[in-house]
């Protein structure tokens, strides 16, 4: 089983300014229609996993639901997902130990764990394996972090790096064993 | 004139971890004893600042003074450097522009801008043109942070990333004019 975190962030560390908003990262010239690598990425996922506000986040975008795979949404506060959602996403609870055996005994074996306090939550029970980090060359100042406190250090392994758009920097870490 | 930040940072930011160390930066693998850059970086700038604890910090490493260029170091409580640095490195102060504008004067042109505090000073003020940042595998999860709040955002271009020592993402960032 393998969990992926899979997230654009202001070199700073940011994945969304301090008004919430995204428009940094969409405003990247991109001629080519790019998506950088997120529809190959999706392909080799089984699932989403995602908060609560993440999930709200991205019900609120324009246009058709943006997943191809099943999502699963980390919530105490929420039962389940509006009606219309209900084949593409579910609601999960739990530890998140007992979420990944869950999916787990589903046969999901790759996971995409997306939002800033997912992967923090993650992290900081070091059940990340993988990171594909894309740094967007500006400094926001403030805002959503992508990275919270630890216990204690998580190493990794550079896997590869790669120039997207001539702007970006996504580079691919393995957690060190 | 040319700011450049020239510095290696953790995944999440860091820049020295809780207890001030650099261990980990020191624990990266590098069997061909490469600096990484450091040497041919130094040689095209004219001349370094920093602050006072970055200075008092490199005054503690043990072995020969590490800069071949003059280091001026801001502080307002230092008076003078001591006597056995007073060839290498000497205290400026004021404000920054008037710092730059004293260097210029002196006909320093390309400066090498150090430490976390005066890189994040350097930056509120907009007086940053490069960035050349090491990214190293690690997060840390605490210590001290490269970057600090802004008024707003910046941007910077992307001229060019290397991979060094098969772990280490250098990238070479100026500022969008």
């Amino acid at each position: 089983m393998t969990t992926i975190v899979y997230i654009a962030s202001s070199l700073d560390g940011y994945i969304a300014d301090e008004d919430g908003s995204l428009d940094w990262l969409h405003n990247i010239p991109n001629p080519g229609a790019s998506d950088f690598g997120f529809s190959d990425f999706m392909s080799e996922i089984d699932a989403l996993v995602m908060g609560r506000v993440t999930f709200e986040t991205v019900c609120g975008f324009e246009g058709a639901w943006p997943y191809s795979k099943p999502v699963f949404v980390l919530s105490n506060t929420l039962d389940r997902v509006p009606a219309e959602l209900e084949d593409k996403a579910e609601v999960i609870k739990g530890s998140l130990p007992k979420v990944l055996e869950t999916l787990h005994a589903r046969k999901y074996t790759q996971l995409y764990i997306d939002g800033g306090k997912t992967v923090q939550s993650f992290l900081s029970e070091d059940l990340i394996d993988e990171m594909i980090i894309t740094r967007v060359p500006i400094l926001l100042g403030g805002g959503a972090p992508l990275f919270g406190s630890l216990a204690a250090p998580l190493e990794f392994e550079h896997v590869n790096s790669e120039i997207l758009a001539g702007a970006l920097v996504q580079s691919h870490y393995r957690r060190k064993l």
